[in-house]
Protein backbone atom coordinates (compact mmCIF):
# COMPACT_ATOMS: atom_id res chain seq x y z
CA UNK A 1 0.00 0.00 0.00
CA UNK A 2 0.95 3.48 -1.04
CA UNK A 3 1.07 6.22 1.98
CA UNK A 4 0.26 8.85 -0.51
CA UNK A 5 -3.46 8.56 -0.99
CA UNK A 6 -3.44 9.99 -4.61
CA UNK A 7 -1.27 8.00 -5.84
CA UNK A 8 -2.52 4.75 -4.17
CA UNK A 9 -6.53 6.34 -5.53
CA UNK A 10 -4.52 6.36 -9.67
CA UNK A 11 -2.77 2.71 -9.06
CA UNK A 12 -6.45 1.39 -8.12
CA UNK A 13 -7.94 2.88 -10.90
CA UNK A 14 -5.09 1.31 -13.42
CA UNK A 15 -5.60 -1.80 -11.83
CA UNK A 16 -9.59 -2.34 -12.79
CA UNK A 17 -8.03 -1.87 -16.79
CA UNK A 18 -7.33 -5.23 -18.43
CA UNK A 19 -4.19 -7.30 -17.97
CA UNK A 20 -2.94 -4.69 -15.46
CA UNK A 21 -1.81 -5.89 -12.31
CA UNK A 22 -0.43 -4.10 -9.12
CA UNK A 23 3.49 -3.60 -9.98
CA UNK A 24 2.21 -2.61 -13.47
CA UNK A 25 -0.34 0.13 -12.55
CA UNK A 26 2.49 1.15 -9.78
CA UNK A 27 5.37 1.59 -12.27
CA UNK A 28 2.82 3.34 -14.57
CA UNK A 29 1.74 5.75 -12.03
CA UNK A 30 4.95 6.44 -11.30
CA UNK A 31 5.80 7.05 -15.07
CA UNK A 32 2.34 9.44 -14.95
CA UNK A 33 3.99 11.21 -11.79
CA UNK A 34 7.19 11.88 -12.92
CA UNK A 35 6.15 13.78 -15.72
CA UNK A 36 2.54 14.61 -14.27
CA UNK A 37 2.85 18.44 -16.42
CA UNK A 38 2.82 16.83 -19.67
CA UNK A 39 1.30 13.43 -18.87
CA UNK A 40 -1.47 13.97 -16.99
CA UNK A 41 -3.53 17.17 -18.87
CA UNK A 42 -3.27 15.02 -22.56
CA UNK A 43 -4.55 12.28 -20.65
CA UNK A 44 -7.89 13.21 -18.97
CA UNK A 45 -8.01 15.78 -22.43
CA UNK A 46 -8.36 12.36 -24.41
CA UNK A 47 -10.70 10.46 -21.71
CA UNK A 48 -13.06 13.78 -21.35
CA UNK A 49 -12.86 13.95 -25.30
CA UNK A 50 -14.10 9.86 -25.67
CA UNK A 51 -16.33 10.12 -23.11
CA UNK A 52 -18.04 13.80 -24.88
CA UNK A 53 -17.64 12.27 -28.49
CA UNK A 54 -17.45 8.85 -28.74
CA UNK A 55 -21.50 7.33 -28.68
CA UNK A 56 -22.97 4.10 -30.48
CA UNK A 57 -24.00 4.29 -33.74
CA UNK A 58 -28.03 3.65 -33.86
CA UNK A 59 -28.20 1.43 -36.60
CA UNK A 60 -25.10 -1.24 -36.00
CA UNK A 61 -23.81 -0.31 -32.52
CA UNK A 62 -20.11 0.09 -33.39
CA UNK A 63 -18.53 3.09 -31.87
CA UNK A 64 -19.23 6.30 -33.45
CA UNK A 65 -17.83 9.82 -32.96
CA UNK A 66 -20.69 12.41 -32.94
CA UNK A 67 -23.29 10.39 -35.63
CA UNK A 68 -26.45 8.79 -34.80
CA UNK A 69 -25.33 6.43 -37.77
CA UNK A 70 -21.65 5.61 -38.28
CA UNK A 71 -19.49 6.30 -41.39
CA UNK A 72 -19.49 2.27 -42.61
CA UNK A 73 -23.82 1.95 -42.48
CA UNK A 74 -24.07 5.17 -44.48
CA UNK A 75 -21.41 4.21 -47.21
CA UNK A 76 -23.65 3.63 -50.33
CA UNK A 77 -20.32 1.62 -51.58
CA UNK A 78 -21.01 -1.50 -49.40
CA UNK A 79 -23.14 -4.07 -49.60
CA UNK A 80 -26.17 -3.86 -47.62
CA UNK A 81 -27.45 -6.96 -48.00
CA UNK A 82 -24.65 -8.41 -46.00
CA UNK A 83 -24.32 -8.39 -42.08
CA UNK A 84 -21.48 -9.50 -40.31
CA UNK A 85 -21.96 -10.31 -36.33
CA UNK A 86 -19.77 -9.37 -34.39
CA UNK A 87 -18.78 -9.39 -30.21
CA UNK A 88 -17.40 -5.95 -30.02
CA UNK A 89 -16.74 -2.92 -31.80
CA UNK A 90 -13.10 -4.17 -32.16
CA UNK A 91 -13.96 -7.03 -33.95
CA UNK A 92 -14.74 -5.23 -36.60
CA UNK A 93 -11.39 -3.29 -36.99
CA UNK A 94 -9.94 -6.63 -37.05
CA UNK A 95 -12.34 -7.95 -40.09
CA UNK A 96 -11.35 -4.48 -41.95
CA UNK A 97 -8.05 -5.35 -41.70
CA UNK A 98 -8.48 -8.47 -43.48
CA UNK A 99 -9.49 -6.49 -46.33
CA UNK A 100 -12.05 -8.46 -48.05
CA UNK A 101 -15.68 -7.98 -46.64
CA UNK A 102 -17.20 -5.35 -47.98
CA UNK A 103 -20.78 -5.62 -45.85
CA UNK A 104 -21.94 -4.31 -43.11
CA UNK A 105 -21.82 -4.77 -39.57
CA UNK A 106 -23.86 -5.19 -36.08
CA UNK A 107 -22.06 -5.31 -32.87
CA UNK A 108 -23.59 -7.69 -30.11
CA UNK A 109 -21.80 -6.09 -27.36
CA UNK A 110 -20.71 -9.67 -25.63
CA UNK A 111 -21.85 -13.04 -26.37
CA UNK A 112 -24.86 -15.22 -24.58
CA UNK A 113 -23.65 -16.19 -21.40
CA UNK A 114 -26.05 -17.37 -18.47
CA UNK A 115 -23.09 -18.43 -16.06
CA UNK A 116 -22.11 -14.72 -15.91
CA UNK A 117 -26.08 -13.41 -16.11
CA UNK A 118 -25.69 -11.88 -19.87
CA UNK A 119 -28.88 -13.01 -21.41
CA UNK A 120 -30.71 -12.37 -24.61
CA UNK A 121 -31.66 -9.26 -23.36
CA UNK A 122 -28.44 -7.75 -22.54
CA UNK A 123 -27.17 -8.48 -26.72
CA UNK A 124 -28.48 -5.97 -29.21
CA UNK A 125 -30.21 -9.03 -30.82
CA UNK A 126 -33.72 -7.50 -30.77
CA UNK A 127 -32.10 -4.54 -32.70
CA UNK A 128 -30.21 -7.30 -34.95
CA UNK A 129 -33.57 -8.47 -35.50
CA UNK A 130 -35.30 -5.12 -36.14
CA UNK A 131 -32.70 -4.56 -38.42
CA UNK A 132 -33.65 -7.88 -40.75
CA UNK A 133 -37.44 -6.58 -40.58
CA UNK A 134 -37.24 -3.23 -42.03
CA UNK A 135 -34.54 -4.39 -44.62
CA UNK A 136 -37.27 -6.83 -45.59
CA UNK A 137 -39.61 -3.88 -47.09
CA UNK A 138 -36.53 -2.18 -48.83
CA UNK A 139 -35.67 -2.37 -51.98
CA UNK A 140 -31.95 -4.21 -50.39
CA UNK A 141 -33.29 -6.75 -48.36
CA UNK A 142 -30.50 -8.72 -46.12
CA UNK A 143 -29.44 -11.63 -47.57
CA UNK A 144 -26.35 -12.93 -45.64
CA UNK A 145 -25.85 -12.86 -42.49
CA UNK A 146 -22.53 -13.59 -41.08
CA UNK A 147 -21.29 -15.03 -37.36
CA UNK A 148 -17.70 -13.39 -36.64
CA UNK A 149 -18.15 -14.46 -33.14
CA UNK A 150 -14.85 -15.85 -30.59
CA UNK A 151 -14.86 -19.71 -31.44
CA UNK A 152 -15.35 -20.38 -27.62
CA UNK A 153 -18.91 -21.69 -25.81
CA UNK A 154 -20.86 -18.33 -25.57
CA UNK A 155 -19.93 -17.59 -29.04
CA UNK A 156 -21.26 -20.81 -30.18
CA UNK A 157 -23.89 -20.39 -28.00
CA UNK A 158 -24.81 -17.05 -29.52
CA UNK A 159 -24.86 -18.44 -32.56
CA UNK A 160 -27.42 -21.38 -32.03
CA UNK A 161 -29.67 -19.23 -30.24
CA UNK A 162 -29.43 -16.34 -32.82
CA UNK A 163 -29.44 -18.65 -36.11
CA UNK A 164 -32.55 -21.03 -35.15
CA UNK A 165 -34.69 -17.52 -35.03
CA UNK A 166 -33.10 -16.52 -38.02
CA UNK A 167 -34.34 -19.55 -39.45
CA UNK A 168 -37.49 -18.25 -39.50
CA UNK A 169 -36.44 -16.21 -42.79
CA UNK A 170 -36.22 -18.23 -45.79
CA UNK A 171 -34.01 -16.42 -47.80
CA UNK A 172 -31.55 -15.32 -45.67
CA UNK A 173 -28.43 -17.53 -45.66
CA UNK A 174 -26.81 -18.03 -42.35
CA UNK A 175 -22.89 -18.25 -42.41
CA UNK A 176 -20.04 -18.08 -39.77
CA UNK A 177 -16.30 -18.19 -39.93
CA UNK A 178 -14.58 -21.38 -41.06
CA UNK A 179 -12.54 -23.00 -38.47
CA UNK A 180 -9.03 -24.50 -39.58
CA UNK A 181 -5.26 -24.14 -39.48
CA UNK A 182 -4.16 -20.62 -39.50
CA UNK A 183 -2.37 -19.42 -42.37
CA UNK A 184 1.51 -19.47 -41.87
CA UNK A 185 0.93 -21.60 -38.96
CA UNK A 186 2.77 -24.91 -37.54
CA UNK A 187 0.59 -28.04 -37.96
CA UNK A 188 2.30 -29.11 -34.78
CA UNK A 189 1.13 -26.89 -32.31
CA UNK A 190 -2.54 -26.62 -33.40
CA UNK A 191 -4.75 -28.14 -30.92
CA UNK A 192 -6.82 -31.52 -31.92
CA UNK A 193 -10.09 -29.92 -32.01
CA UNK A 194 -8.85 -27.05 -35.03
CA UNK A 195 -7.53 -29.59 -36.56
CA UNK A 196 -10.54 -31.90 -36.94
CA UNK A 197 -12.11 -29.08 -38.09
CA UNK A 198 -9.88 -28.44 -40.60
CA UNK A 199 -10.24 -32.11 -41.83
CA UNK A 200 -14.13 -31.94 -41.62
CA UNK A 201 -14.43 -28.71 -43.37
CA UNK A 202 -11.19 -29.64 -45.88
CA UNK A 203 -11.68 -28.16 -49.00
CA UNK A 204 -10.37 -29.49 -53.20
CA UNK A 205 -6.68 -27.94 -53.81
CA UNK A 206 -7.68 -26.65 -57.15
CA UNK B 1 -5.50 3.44 -37.49
CA UNK B 2 -8.97 4.39 -36.07
CA UNK B 3 -11.19 5.88 -37.99
CA UNK B 4 -12.34 7.22 -34.55
CA UNK B 5 -10.72 10.31 -34.08
CA UNK B 6 -10.92 10.50 -30.15
CA UNK B 7 -10.32 6.51 -29.82
CA UNK B 8 -7.12 7.07 -31.61
CA UNK B 9 -6.16 10.05 -29.62
CA UNK B 10 -6.67 7.69 -26.48
CA UNK B 11 -5.16 4.78 -27.89
CA UNK B 12 -1.44 7.53 -28.69
CA UNK B 13 -1.53 8.87 -25.20
CA UNK B 14 -1.99 5.22 -23.89
CA UNK B 15 1.12 4.15 -25.72
CA UNK B 16 3.16 6.86 -24.52
CA UNK B 17 3.14 5.17 -20.64
CA UNK B 18 5.57 2.58 -20.15
CA UNK B 19 5.72 -1.57 -21.65
CA UNK B 20 2.11 -0.38 -23.17
CA UNK B 21 2.16 -1.27 -27.12
CA UNK B 22 0.13 -0.25 -29.43
CA UNK B 23 -2.43 -3.47 -29.13
CA UNK B 24 -2.28 -3.21 -25.30
CA UNK B 25 -2.82 0.62 -25.34
CA UNK B 26 -5.63 -0.94 -28.03
CA UNK B 27 -7.31 -2.98 -25.48
CA UNK B 28 -7.35 -0.86 -22.67
CA UNK B 29 -9.09 2.07 -24.86
CA UNK B 30 -11.96 -0.67 -26.39
CA UNK B 31 -11.74 -1.42 -22.20
CA UNK B 32 -12.70 2.08 -20.85
CA UNK B 33 -14.60 3.19 -23.72
CA UNK B 34 -16.75 -0.21 -23.31
CA UNK B 35 -17.57 0.86 -19.64
CA UNK B 36 -17.13 4.84 -20.18
CA UNK B 37 -19.89 5.79 -17.66
CA UNK B 38 -17.94 3.73 -14.81
CA UNK B 39 -14.20 4.16 -15.75
CA UNK B 40 -13.66 7.60 -17.16
CA UNK B 41 -14.12 9.64 -14.62
CA UNK B 42 -13.26 8.07 -11.85
CA UNK B 43 -9.71 7.74 -13.87
CA UNK B 44 -9.56 10.92 -14.72
CA UNK B 45 -10.70 12.40 -11.20
CA UNK B 46 -7.69 10.25 -10.18
CA UNK B 47 -5.12 11.79 -12.46
CA UNK B 48 -6.62 15.33 -11.71
CA UNK B 49 -6.07 14.45 -7.88
CA UNK B 50 -2.48 13.25 -8.69
CA UNK B 51 -1.64 16.39 -10.51
CA UNK B 52 -3.39 18.90 -8.03
CA UNK B 53 -2.36 17.18 -4.74
CA UNK B 54 1.07 15.25 -5.22
CA UNK B 55 4.11 17.36 -5.21
CA UNK B 56 7.67 16.62 -4.15
CA UNK B 57 9.13 16.99 -0.46
CA UNK B 58 11.23 20.55 -0.34
CA UNK B 59 14.01 18.45 2.15
CA UNK B 60 14.05 14.56 0.16
CA UNK B 61 12.71 14.96 -2.70
CA UNK B 62 9.99 11.65 -2.49
CA UNK B 63 6.19 12.28 -3.22
CA UNK B 64 4.02 13.79 -0.82
CA UNK B 65 1.09 15.20 -0.36
CA UNK B 66 0.23 18.70 0.38
CA UNK B 67 3.01 19.01 2.26
CA UNK B 68 6.18 20.80 1.83
CA UNK B 69 8.27 18.20 4.09
CA UNK B 70 7.01 14.69 3.50
CA UNK B 71 5.83 12.32 6.74
CA UNK B 72 8.81 10.75 6.65
CA UNK B 73 11.40 13.56 7.03
CA UNK B 74 9.55 14.76 9.90
CA UNK B 75 9.31 11.64 11.39
CA UNK B 76 11.19 11.85 14.97
CA UNK B 77 11.50 8.19 15.19
CA UNK B 78 13.96 8.11 12.39
CA UNK B 79 17.45 7.89 12.51
CA UNK B 80 18.08 11.71 10.71
CA UNK B 81 22.02 11.06 10.53
CA UNK B 82 21.53 7.97 7.68
CA UNK B 83 20.33 8.83 4.42
CA UNK B 84 19.80 6.55 1.73
CA UNK B 85 20.42 7.80 -1.64
CA UNK B 86 17.79 6.04 -4.13
CA UNK B 87 17.27 7.20 -8.32
CA UNK B 88 13.59 7.58 -8.02
CA UNK B 89 10.67 7.56 -5.50
CA UNK B 90 9.55 4.31 -6.14
CA UNK B 91 12.92 2.78 -4.60
CA UNK B 92 11.73 4.49 -1.07
CA UNK B 93 8.88 1.78 -2.21
CA UNK B 94 10.79 -0.97 -1.96
CA UNK B 95 13.16 -0.10 0.73
CA UNK B 96 10.66 0.44 2.99
CA UNK B 97 9.13 -3.23 2.05
CA UNK B 98 12.60 -4.69 3.51
CA UNK B 99 11.83 -3.08 6.74
CA UNK B 100 15.29 -2.90 7.84
CA UNK B 101 16.19 0.86 7.38
CA UNK B 102 15.29 3.38 9.70
CA UNK B 103 16.81 6.41 8.25
CA UNK B 104 15.69 9.01 5.58
CA UNK B 105 15.86 9.06 2.27
CA UNK B 106 16.63 11.29 -0.93
CA UNK B 107 15.96 11.09 -4.15
CA UNK B 108 18.19 12.05 -6.72
CA UNK B 109 15.37 11.84 -9.69
CA UNK B 110 17.74 10.11 -11.88
CA UNK B 111 20.77 8.84 -12.36
CA UNK B 112 23.93 10.46 -14.43
CA UNK B 113 24.19 9.49 -17.57
CA UNK B 114 26.47 11.76 -20.21
CA UNK B 115 24.54 9.47 -23.56
CA UNK B 116 21.23 10.43 -22.39
CA UNK B 117 22.05 14.19 -21.44
CA UNK B 118 21.79 13.80 -17.95
CA UNK B 119 24.67 15.70 -15.84
CA UNK B 120 24.52 16.71 -12.46
CA UNK B 121 22.32 19.51 -12.62
CA UNK B 122 19.48 17.29 -14.03
CA UNK B 123 19.59 15.63 -10.41
CA UNK B 124 18.93 16.57 -6.94
CA UNK B 125 23.10 16.35 -6.06
CA UNK B 126 23.53 20.11 -5.39
CA UNK B 127 20.15 19.53 -3.23
CA UNK B 128 21.64 16.44 -1.26
CA UNK B 129 25.18 18.51 -0.48
CA UNK B 130 22.86 21.34 0.83
CA UNK B 131 21.39 19.09 3.51
CA UNK B 132 24.34 17.33 4.97
CA UNK B 133 25.55 21.03 5.13
CA UNK B 134 22.67 22.18 7.06
CA UNK B 135 22.94 19.13 9.30
CA UNK B 136 26.58 20.11 10.17
CA UNK B 137 25.44 22.82 12.28
CA UNK B 138 22.47 20.68 13.66
CA UNK B 139 23.12 18.15 17.09
CA UNK B 140 22.31 15.19 14.49
CA UNK B 141 24.79 15.81 12.01
CA UNK B 142 24.53 13.33 8.69
CA UNK B 143 26.83 10.17 9.67
CA UNK B 144 26.36 8.04 6.52
CA UNK B 145 25.27 8.13 3.48
CA UNK B 146 24.11 4.29 1.74
CA UNK B 147 23.70 4.61 -1.96
CA UNK B 148 20.91 2.25 -3.49
CA UNK B 149 20.63 3.56 -7.00
CA UNK B 150 20.51 0.69 -9.92
CA UNK B 151 23.30 -1.10 -10.39
CA UNK B 152 24.01 0.01 -13.69
CA UNK B 153 26.50 2.14 -15.29
CA UNK B 154 24.61 5.45 -14.48
CA UNK B 155 24.32 4.06 -11.22
CA UNK B 156 27.90 3.25 -10.49
CA UNK B 157 28.66 6.83 -12.52
CA UNK B 158 26.40 8.94 -9.90
CA UNK B 159 28.07 6.52 -6.92
CA UNK B 160 31.43 7.47 -8.02
CA UNK B 161 30.74 10.92 -9.10
CA UNK B 162 28.86 11.72 -5.76
CA UNK B 163 30.85 9.86 -3.19
CA UNK B 164 34.27 11.61 -5.01
CA UNK B 165 32.76 15.11 -3.11
CA UNK B 166 31.70 13.41 -0.64
CA UNK B 167 35.19 12.11 0.57
CA UNK B 168 35.98 15.85 1.84
CA UNK B 169 33.46 15.06 4.66
CA UNK B 170 35.78 13.15 7.10
CA UNK B 171 32.91 12.19 8.93
CA UNK B 172 30.60 10.54 6.86
CA UNK B 173 30.64 6.90 5.79
CA UNK B 174 29.85 6.06 2.26
CA UNK B 175 28.16 3.05 1.57
CA UNK B 176 26.67 0.94 -1.18
CA UNK B 177 23.83 -2.19 -1.85
CA UNK B 178 26.18 -5.20 -0.84
CA UNK B 179 25.59 -6.87 -4.43
CA UNK B 180 25.77 -10.94 -4.33
CA UNK B 181 23.31 -14.23 -4.80
CA UNK B 182 20.05 -12.71 -4.71
CA UNK B 183 17.92 -14.41 -1.54
CA UNK B 184 16.00 -17.90 -2.89
CA UNK B 185 18.16 -17.40 -6.24
CA UNK B 186 19.90 -20.14 -8.09
CA UNK B 187 23.28 -19.94 -8.68
CA UNK B 188 22.71 -21.77 -12.02
CA UNK B 189 21.42 -18.58 -13.37
CA UNK B 190 23.03 -15.90 -11.93
CA UNK B 191 25.24 -13.58 -14.25
CA UNK B 192 29.09 -14.36 -13.73
CA UNK B 193 29.29 -10.42 -12.65
CA UNK B 194 27.63 -10.88 -9.65
CA UNK B 195 28.85 -14.14 -8.88
CA UNK B 196 32.46 -12.41 -9.10
CA UNK B 197 30.75 -9.81 -6.44
CA UNK B 198 29.51 -12.35 -4.83
CA UNK B 199 33.09 -14.36 -4.15
CA UNK B 200 34.79 -10.78 -3.37
CA UNK B 201 32.48 -9.97 -0.84
CA UNK B 202 31.76 -13.42 1.00
CA UNK B 203 31.42 -13.32 4.28
CA UNK B 204 32.20 -15.70 6.93
CA UNK B 205 29.94 -18.33 7.95
CA UNK B 206 28.87 -17.72 11.67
Amino acid sequence: MQHIQSLQSLINELCKLPGIGVKTAQRLAYFILKKSDQNIPALVQSLNDIQANVKLCNKCFDFTEQKQICDTCTNHKRNAQNICVVEDPSGIQKIESAGVYNGLYHVLHGSLSPLDGIGVEDLKIAELFKRIEESLVTELPITEIIFALDPDLEGDTSILYISKQLSNYKNIKITQLAHGVPVGGDIEYINYRTLAKALENRIEVS
